[in-house]
Formats: C-alpha cells, structure tokens, sequence
C-alpha cells in the first residue's frame, strides 16, 4: 500500500551545485529517518517540486506536506510558492499543504545557539 | 575591560518587518545564552553590518566573528561578505573572521530532522 502522506523538503536551488551538495546534506538525517521524505528544489535545481508532486500523485499518495527550507518568509513563500502549489493541486489532483519554514521552529534557534556555542569553544581551545 | 571577541549573527535583511521579527526571534537563545553576541544585518534592514563591526570597535573589541544565519553560501557569502569584510577590517581596524553558514554544521540538520517529526506527529494527533 502506498503510503499516504509525503513530505517535501522544498530548498531554493541555485546553478551552484555547491549550493545544493549543503541542502542534501542537511537533509540527510530526515531522510534516514523518515523514508516518505524526499527533497525538492523550487528552481533552478532538480528534482523541481512539481517533479516531485507529479512522482507523488504517480505513487498513490493522496496528501503532501511541503516544508520550506527557508529560516524565514520574503517573497518566495508568501507568494511564489503557494501560487505553484495551487496550480499543482488542480493538475495533479492531490493534497498539498504548506508548512512555515523552519526557521519559525523553536528547534532551529536552539540549533544555532549551540553553532555559536560551539564556535566559541573553538576559539577557547586555541588558548589552550 | 571589554570583552575581546563579539559573534555577530549575520542575516541577509529585507525591507518586510517579518522577516526581521523572524531573525530576532531565531536568534534569542543565543542573545540570552551569550551576551556578547549581537544580530547584524547584510542589507535592507537595521542594525547594518557596517553599524554593528563599528559599535565593536568603538567597545575597544579586538576580534569579531561573523556567524552567517543562512542555511548554504550562495553569492552573498563567497563575494559579497567577504568584500564587507575586507573594506571594515582596513576602515575599523579590527579582526572579523567570517564562519560558515551555520547550514553547514550538523546541528541544524539534527534540528530540520526533529521538526519534520513534529509535522508528523501533529498529523497522527489529528486521527486520536
């Protein structure tokens, strides 16, 4: 039975493949732990996300939760983005929900105090 | 005696107060947790970059560390931070080290990871 519920890791994407070597890799730990995620660029890089709402609707899923990869909301995800997604619901015929960014997550500010924290252990041990 | 390093979480700005309110609220636990550190932003928005490597100096710091809150290095962080940088360190006469985005540390995906898993708990809650 396909699974019901897909979710999105929607990145930016850029020309520079660098730019999306780092978004994979964030991604890691969310696709080993959970196997109904997948990533999803908004342009410039594939898999584009309507690729991924198209292999979704193929699979037998009936609803998709995209989660921006984005620490916050511009333009793109107050406007682009939700035009995109209402454009794939009718063509596709499913489901599809946007979730905030990330970066509206409590878990992501207690994530960047721990880089800071550790950045200045960094700069302690040089000391040492 | 002044403090000998300050971090300065650099975000990218926009002319959208959200967006701001969003970076001051990512950036909380680290203004609480570590007082030398201070939110700075690369355009648009207030406190500049500019503003904040001068405030540094003037405190008498000697060393700053740019943090950038963005999730991968694209355009801004090759080029045109290091550009910034390289005009405030001869212009303030200070020492600004530029880190990673703090996307690259393994923090932040451990984080995107737990807030995925609580998108998919809210679903499941939502069967109960």
């Amino acid at each position: 039975m396909a699974e019901q519920n897909r979710i999105l890791l929607l990145a930016h994407g850029s020309s520079d493949q660098r730019w999306c070597d780092t978004f994979e890799k964030l991604a890691r730990p969310t696709l080993s732990a959970i196997p109904q995620s997948a990533v999803a660029y908004m342009e410039l890089s594939e898999p584009s996300l309507e690729q991924e709402v198209a292999r979704a609707a193929r699979d037998g899923v009936t609803h998709v939760t995209v989660l921006p990869l984005f620490l916050a909301a511009g333009r793109h995800l107050r406007r682009d983005v939700p035009a995109m997604l209402a454009d794939y619901r009718s063509r596709y015929n499913i489901e599809i929900e946007l979730a905030p960014p990330i970066g509206e997550d409590a878990a992501l500010g207690e994530a960047i105090r721990s880089v800071v924290e550790k950045q200045l252990t960094g700069t302690t041990t040089l000391d040492a």
